[in-house]
This record gives C-alpha cells, structure tokens and sequence, in this order.
C-alpha cells in the first residue's frame, strides 16, 4: 500500500490512503489520525489500512484527488533518524579527493549518524540556507521506517522490521562539516532538516524490485532541470537496510516510527575509476560533493558550486513502466532570514 | 509550576501538574492530555497549567498523592534531544588522561551531539546493559525543554525559549566511544537511552537560583548508596543553556518539545588540579570515566570499573532548605536479554 500525510494546520498532519498510480488519495482517520498513530500500532493498524487500499484500488470507495504539493513528508516529524552510510564508494571517493584511506572496518561496521527529527522538510518546500558559504548539498537516498525493533536483533530479524520506504533529500551544509567532525561529537549543525517522498510504500509494492533488503531500481537525481544522478540503489550497497536497523538496534531498542537511512547512492564507475556524469552515460551522482570530488581528482579542483539561492534538486524513483513509485521531491534552495 | 507524566499504559503517558512539595498531583487532561501537547501550544496552555498549579498549592482542588515511581521521564520520547558538554574541566580532564590538548574553539563554540529520543527510560527504570564490556557509565546533568525556537537566534533570545528544566542520567558506554568517535560520525550505539527526572519545572521554581540560565545549585550524585558527585551546576560553566540551545539553532530551527543538556557537569579542584572525591571534602565526579581519569592521571591505571548489574545511580538536586526539586533519578543496572 502507499499511504502520505497531508497539510491539514497541524504539526503531524491527515493520514491518507494513495493510490497507486497517484492520482486520488483517501482519508484513514477513521484507523489513525496520523502515521507516528498507525506506526504506534502497526500490527492492529496495517491491516485495516491494507483494506482501505484496496478498496482504493478497486476504486469501491470516492477518493479526492491526490496533489503531491499538499503533501508533508509521511512524517513531518519523527522520534528517530538515523542515517547510514551503506555506498562505501561515496566514502572511498570523498576521502580518495583528500588522500586518505578508507578504514578496513567500515566495510563491515555501518557508519551511522544519529540525525534530527524534530521537523523535515515537505517534498515541496523550499530548503533555507542561512549564509551560502556553508556549502550546501543535497543527498539523494533512501530510507525506510520501522516498527518497535528489540535490543539485539539480528539482520534477518531487523528485515521483518521495515514497514514502509521512502525517498529522501538528507540537506548537508558541507562546508560545516570538516569543522564539527574534527570536533568528533559528529555532525550537528552540517545537518539541518531533510525532506522525504510525498508518499512512502510497503516493500511489497516494489515486487521483484524489492530483494535483498534493497530496492533494484535508480534513483532519480535532476539538478537545476538536468539529469543528475541516476544510481543504482541495489548495486555497490555495503549495507542493506536491514544491516543498518541492527546495526542501530545494536546496543538499544527502537521505538515505532524510527527511520533508518542508506546514506548517499552511489555507483563505481564500470572501468573500476569513479562512476561518470549521467551526461557522459555514466550513473551520475546523487549529490554535489562527489561531483566535485571527482573534478579534484581529474582536474586539481573543484567546478560545480554548492548549491545557491533559486538552485532546484529534484528526487524521484520510476518502476519499469516509468510511473512515479513515491512521488517527487522537488525542492529550491532560497535564501533565510 | 512542576510537571510530571504518569504512566497509564500509552507510550507518552498522562500529563500532571505536580505540587511544589511533589507530594500530591493533579490531572491536567483537560488542558493537554501530554506534555508534548501541552509544548505544542505552549503559549495557551501554559497560563491554565500555572492556574491549576496555583490551585494545587492553594489546595484549592482535591489532589491524588505524587508517586515517582509511577511517572515516565517528563517526555518518555521525544523529537529532539541534542546533548552539549558545556563543562570543558570534563573535557580536558579526559583529555589530560591521554595526554591530548584541548582545541581553543572549545572555549567558544559548544561541543554538542544528536542524541537518540525516541524512548527514554523511566526515572526508576532499570538501566539494560547487553555487555559488561561496553563501559557503562552514568552521566548526571541538566537539560531544558524548549519551545520553537526560530533558526539563527542569538542567546539572549534563546534565553526565552527556556520553558523547563529537568534532571539527566545521559547513560553511556565508554567502551564503545573509543571506535565510534574514530569512525568520524558521532555516538550511536555509544548512547542508549538516557533517564530524565521525574518532574520538570519552569525555571522560575529555582528562584535566585536561576541565573544566566544555569542553576546554582550542586548536583547530587549517588553511586550505590555512597556520595559520588556534588558538582555545582552554576561553577564552571563554559556555555550556559541558553548558549547551547542557540547553537542548535544556528542552521535550522527548533521544534516545540526539543531537549538541550549541559553535559556532565564537572567542576575544577580549588587548587587549580582536578577536583577530589566527595570523600576527601571535594565536589567529586558526575561520572566515573571522570574519577578513572583522574586514577590514570595519579596513579598510572583506572581502578574504579564501570557499571555492572546490581549497581545503582541516584541522581537529584535539593534546594536551600533540603527539599527534592525534581525529584530523584535512581536507576539500577541490570543484564539485557
């Protein structure tokens, strides 16, 4: 099923039943008022939503048209995000660009930001950037959302955990970044809200493109209207998605309503160099600074500016028949204060 | 006015106003059925939460008695809780210990980490540890609870944002921050779920001694039953909490509900060396990473372990005349799974 919350005044907005191709949409505040709601009660709640979706479906009910600029992200705000970092290549290439190795551990141990979930951005909604020397970046990823996991669980059993996913824009400010992680207390204010896809599904609703714990399918990264990033999710992954919940589940339970996610999608290049421009017929990048390590690389430095005022980054990902499986992020970068 | 969350079988509990004595309470349902409603709309809910405070202590109205084993932490989950380390003595004792230099900015720009909030434990709850190996400390401090707090505020705005103070037991495993500070990305697995006090009040309950947001008064921490910390909060603060909630404000900002620690708190000794044991007449230590520090430092090797089942933590403040403000942390450890 494919479930978003709309705008509605509140802080966690209308829960609503989607369909699948997008187009119209359903209230379930009859199940849950909100999705933090169904989460809380995901065992009594998903089945009487699956229902609703069905009748969705099957067009047995009147459904209101669904605009996806109406739409929160699923969770406008959350009591957990987490992110990984699965795409070792993203790892490999930034810290190639400042000639430093890669530990051996992080091809085993997941990377992991605890990151804040106190208010996301809509999928629509303009990104603030305060001064733009701070270097702003998209990262184009995705992520998944879970029910209560136990302290402990293992990677197969963390996989029955994963309710739902979604797309995600993580907004990085890369120029406060060297700064707060040599201060070693990690990323804080290099990471302000993110946004996630107007809608989030069941794994079920991807079908084969769901293996593994990975989605097998591109994301869809456009930088300013042209094709940027178009990487596979389910290749070169380190991690999966249910490594990283146990990973997160390692030393503490996670409350219902925890999202986890991969971190930047990133390709390697087929040759065995870094992956090339979508321009170039390569995979491309789903964020700036790996564009622009790559110019160190090759070039001595770096070309492509971090994004400014009036810079637009959209998000998307397509099923084989290239419909739209979560809606689209679309978002320009405006100036705050 | 005093606020506590009773437990009634639902994950964010009952919001009741609690009498200054905390011995009688009263339901404040009719005003906001929790206390993350009752931030969510601070500005009309907190007059009729001081009105029915007001009855309380007039006993003006029929009160239940005030259990604190019966109430979560004030917020059992949380959208945000962002932990400073505003007492650099802490830092660079534990520095001093591995002989490494405190970096100048930390006496200008706050160190501050994104914890996990999406389940804190009870204020009697027992602390679950999976591996004596991990480390397990405590970590006595204070906290405030904010309402939205605009990006970009300076401190002396953030000061007004201050809407209530609680108690911390910010429960750490200092066996794992080794690795993952390496890693670059933070603490995660390092720190699970922390225990706030029973009851969280508005500042104005600490009278003369709340100045420049920090409270000025000593810490009382207890390790299995013995005198462990007496650490005076408002005595070598580096950042007040209006500091750090203005540096979490600086890039985006803060959602109504958001948690702000000052870190351990952590006084210097009187003769400029670092502080003695409660036992020989000092303030002593917050933590015990800090009194291993010092045993490194005098006698070559730490002899104090970390906590193991069957070790208990009771962390509280008294005010002039002796009386439990917060209430009392008292936690014990137990073996997980």
């Amino acid at each position: 099923m494919k479930l978003a919350t709309l705008k509605n005044g509140t802080r966690d907005g209308k829960l609503v039943v989607v369909s699948k191709d997008l187009t119209r949409c359903h209230p379930a505040d009859d199940i849950a008022p909100t999705l933090q709601a169904a989460l809380d009660d995901w065992a009594a709640s998903a089945p009487r939503l699956e229902a609703l979706y069905a009748k969705v479906e099957q067009q047995r009910i009147e459904c209101q048209p669904f605009n996806q600029a109406e739409a929160h992200s699923p969770l406008p705000r959350a009591y957990q995000w987490a992110d990984g970092s699965a795409y070792i290549n993203h790892v490999e290439l930034v810290r190639k660009a400042r000639d430093a190795k890669v530990p051996e551990s992080f091809y085993s141990d997941p990377l992991m930001y605890q990151g804040g979930s106190d208010g996301f951005l809509a999928p629509r909604e303009d990104i603030p950037l305060g001064d733009p020397s701070w270097g702003c970046d998209m990262e184009g990823e995705v992520a998944c959302i879970t029910d209560d996991v136990p302290m402990g669980v293992s990677p197969a059993e963390a996989a029955d955990h994963i309710k739902l996913l979604m797309l995600v824009n993580d907004v990085s400010l890369r120029g406060l970044i060297p700064g707060e992680l040599a201060k070693g207390f990690g990323f804080f204010q290099s990471k302000p809200a993110s946004a996630f896809s107007p809608v989030a599904v069941t794994p079920d609703e991807l079908g084969d493109a769901w293996q593994d714990c990975l989605i097998h399918l591109p994301l869809i990264v456009d930088f300013n209207g042209e094709p940027f990033g178009r990487a596979q999710v389910g290749q070169d992954a380190t991690f999966n998605l249910a490594d990283l919940v146990a990973h997160a589940a390692k030393t503490r339970k996670l409350a219902a309503g925890t999202i986890i996610g991969s971190g930047t999608i990133s390709n390697e290049g087929g040759d065995g160099g870094p992956g090339k421009p979508v321009s170039e017929g390569g995979a491309g990048y789903s964020c700036i600074a790996e564009i622009r390590t790559i110019e160190m690389i090759y070039d001595g430095e770096a070309s492509t500016p971090f994004m400014q005022a009036g810079n637009r980054v959209r998000v998307t990902m397509e099923d084989a028949q290239g419909n739209s499986i979560f809606g689209v992020i679309d978002q320009t970068v405006v100036k705050a204060g």
